[in-house]
C-alpha cells in the first residue's frame, strides 16, 4: 500500500476569498461543505465542531486571520492588525483548551504586524504555511511514531486524530497509517469515543477509506482488552501539552492511560509542536471546556436517554506526564516525557 | 423521604397464568409490558434484553421455570421435572454471564423434585420466594452498604442495579437510596454504560422517579472526576462473584475499579448471594458473553457511525478481587475480600 497516493478527504480548503470547512458533525452520514466568508463564521464552525482537532482547529483560525484581515482597509499589515485585533481575540476564545488555536492566531498577528503593502498575499501565504507545514509535520511524526511500535504491534486509538484532525494523514492516526504501511501493526482498536463518537463516526470511516480495517470497541472496554493482553500501544492526540508533559486530550484518554499503567501497555502521544504549550506549568493550569449536556442525552436531535437531573460533560482530561511512554512531534521522541527533557527540545517559557 | 412508600415500578409482575415483563428496550421513553406464557418467551425475553439485571433474570427464570412446568401432565414434581428438563437447560443458556439464573433455575430444579401431588401451587410459590428474598435481601443490601460510606459521600454508580434489575429497592442502587435516605450520600454520579445506555436510559429515570437528582456523565470520564477529587465511592452490582472475590459485570466495571484505586477511591460491589459461584474459582473462568456489534453502530434503528470493519462488544468484563473494598451481601460485608473470607462466609465449592 501507498498511502501517499490515497486521495484523502481535506477538511479545511482555502478558494480564492472563503474558507470551504467539512462540516464534521455531518460525518460520516453526509459529506457538506460550508462555506467561511468571515472570521466570526470561522469561530462559529469552531464553536460548533464542524471543524475539530486541535491541528485542523489552528489551521481554521490562521484562515479566519485572513478573512478578518482581508475585510479591512489597510496599508500596512499593522495598520490591518489594528483593526482586527479585538475580532481575533474574539476568533481564539472559539474554544478555550486547544492550544494550537492560541498559537496559529498568534503566529499570524506576529507575521501580519510585519508586513508591508504586500499584506494581503502575505497573510494569506502565511496561512497557507501553517496548513502545509501541518502536513509535513503529520509525515514526520507519523515516522518517528512507527518506529516505536513493536513488529506486530495491536494498538487502540482514541478519538478521531487523522486527515480530518488536521491538515491531512494526522497524527496518532498518521502513526498508525505509518505503521500499516511499514508492517508494523497488525490490529487497530478505536474506541467510539463518548459522547460524539469520533471514533465510531470518523476515525472508523476515515481509516476504511484508506482500506484500513479496525474495530470498533466502547472506551470503558479498554481496560479488559488490556487485561486480555490484546492491546500494546495506546496511540492518541493531544489538545494541548505542558512544559512538564502532562497533556490534555479528549474526554477518556486518561482512562486508557491508567488502564495501560496497569498492565503494561505503552502510551503514545503524537501531536505537532503547535500543541506545546511551555507557558504553562502543568496540567492544573488548563482550562477544560465544558459542553452542553445534550451530547449525551441526545443523538441527531433525537432523545437517547432519561430526561437528566444534570449532565457534566468535561469533553478533555489531562494525562500526567508520569503515564506518557512516548511523545511525539516532527522534531523527534521523547521517552518518558519531564520538565527538563521539555525544555531540552522546546526551550524555557522565558525563552519562547 | 420515605422510600418504602414510592410506588416503584415492578419490572415482573406474576398475573395468573403469565409472567408480565416490562419491557427495559423502550424505556424510558414507552412502558410496555410483555406477556410471556412460556418458558421459551421467557427465555426470549431474557435473550433480547427485555428483561435484564443479574437478580430480574434469576427470578424471571424462575417464572420460566413455573410456566414450563404448568404446561406439562404430572403426577408428581420429580415427573414433571423430567418432562420441562431439557427446556430448562435451554432457559439456562439465554445469557451466559449472570450466574443468577443458572442458580434459580437449579433452586426450581431441586424443589420441584421433592414435590408432590400439590407440585403445582408449590412451585409456583418456590419461585414467589425468590422474588420476596430478592426483595428482602436488596433492603439489607442497602442498609449494611451505606454504613460503610463516608459521611457527606460522593459516589459513582455504573449501569442500571435498581429495582428494573432486581425484585425492587435494587443492589448498588438499594445502597445509594439507602444513603440518601440516611443523609450520608450528597452527590450520585451516573455513568451513561455504553452500549444498552443503561445509566442514562434507566439509573437516571429510576432515581428521578424517587425524586434523586443524580448526574450523568460518559463512561470515560470517572478517572478524570476522581482526578478532581470529585468521588468517594463507586458502588456497582455484579453478575457473577467467584470463589476468590473477582466480580463479573457490565464493561466497564474494571475501567472504574482501575482509576478508582489510581485515586485512592473506595470500590463497593453489591450483591445477593445468589451471584455467588463458589464453584468458579476466579474470573477467568467466566464466559464473557459477546453480543452483536449493531448496539454499538446503531441506536433505536438508526445507524450512529460509520459502517464499522468490525465490532468487537464483550458486554462484560472481570474486576479483580484485589481492586474490591467492599463486597455487600444479605449475609453482611466483607472488606477486601480474598477466598479464605469468601469461603469462611459462603462454604467451600464442595460443601456446596
Amino acid at each position: 500500500m501507498n498511502f501517499e497516493q490515497v486521495d484523502r478527504v481535506r477538511p479545511l480548503v482555502w478558494q480564492d476569498k472563503h474558507l470551504s470547512v467539512l462540516d464534521q458533525r455531518e460525518l460520516p452520514h453526509r459529506q457538506i461543505h460550508l462555506v467561511c466568508r468571515t472570521s466570526s463564521e470561522v469561530a462559529e464552525a469552531i464553536h460548533v465542531l464542524a471543524v475539530r482537532g486541535a491541528p485542523a482547529i489552528g489551521i481554521a483560525g490562521a484562515f479566519g486571520v485572513v478573512l478578518a484581515a482581508h475585510a479591512v482597509q489597510a496599508d500596512t499589515g499593522a495598520q490591518a492588525l489594528q483593526r482586527i485585533n479585538a475580532e481575533l481575540t474574539a476568533l481564539e476564545h472559539a474554544r478555550p483548551t486547544a492550544v494550537n488555536l492560541h498559537w496559529a492566531i498568534q503566529r499570524m498577528r506576529e507575521k501580519l504586524v510585519d508586513m508591508g503593502a504586500d499584506w494581503r498575499d502575505g497573510i494569506l501565504r502565511a496561512a497557507q504555511a501553517i496548513q502545509s507545514e501541518d502536513l509535513a509535520a503529520n509525515h514526520r511524526m507519523g515516522s518517528f511514531g512507527a518506529e516505536c511500535l513493536p513488529d506486530g504491534a495491536r494498538v487502540l486509538t482514541h478519538c478521531n486524530t487523522g486527515s480530518l484532525a488536521t491538515a491531512g494523514f494526522g497524527t496518532a492516526l498518521g502513526v498508525i497509517r505509518a505503521g500499516v504501511a511499514s508492517g508494523r501493526i497488525t490490529k487497530i482498536y478505536a474506541s467510539e469515543t463518548r459522547p460524539w463518537l469520533q471514533g465510531s463516526r470518523l476515525t472508523i470511516w476515515e481509516l476504511l477509506q484508506d482500506g484500513i480495517p479496525a474495530t470498533l470497541i466502547v472506551d470503558s472496554a479498554s481496560a479488559y482488552l488490556m487485561q486480555q493482553g490484546l492491546i500494546d500501544t495506546v496511540i492518541v492526540g493531544a489538545d494541548r501539552i505542558c512544559a512538564n508533559g502532562d497533556v490534555a486530550n479528549k474526554i477518556g484518554t486518561y482512562a486508557h492511560a491508567l488502564a495501560a499503567k496497569a498492565h503494561g501497555v505503552k502510551v503514545m502521544v503524537v501531536a505537532p509542536s503547535s500543541t506545546i504549550d511551555m507557558a504553562t506549568a502543568t496540567g492544573l493550569g488548563i482550562a477544560i471546556e465544558q459542553r452542553p449536556g445534550t451530547e449525551l442525552t441526545h443523538i441527531g436531535g433525537a432523545e437517547i436517554g432519561a430526561r437528566a437531573a444534570a449532565v457534566y460533560n468535561p469533553v478533555f482530561d489531562i494525562t500526567p506526564a508520569v503515564c506518557i511512554d512516548f511523545l511525539v512531534t516532527e522534531k523527534g521522541v521523547i521517552a518518558a516525557p519531564d520538565a527538563a527533557k521539555m525544555a531540552a527540545v522546546f526551550g524555557s517559557p522565558a525563552g519562547r
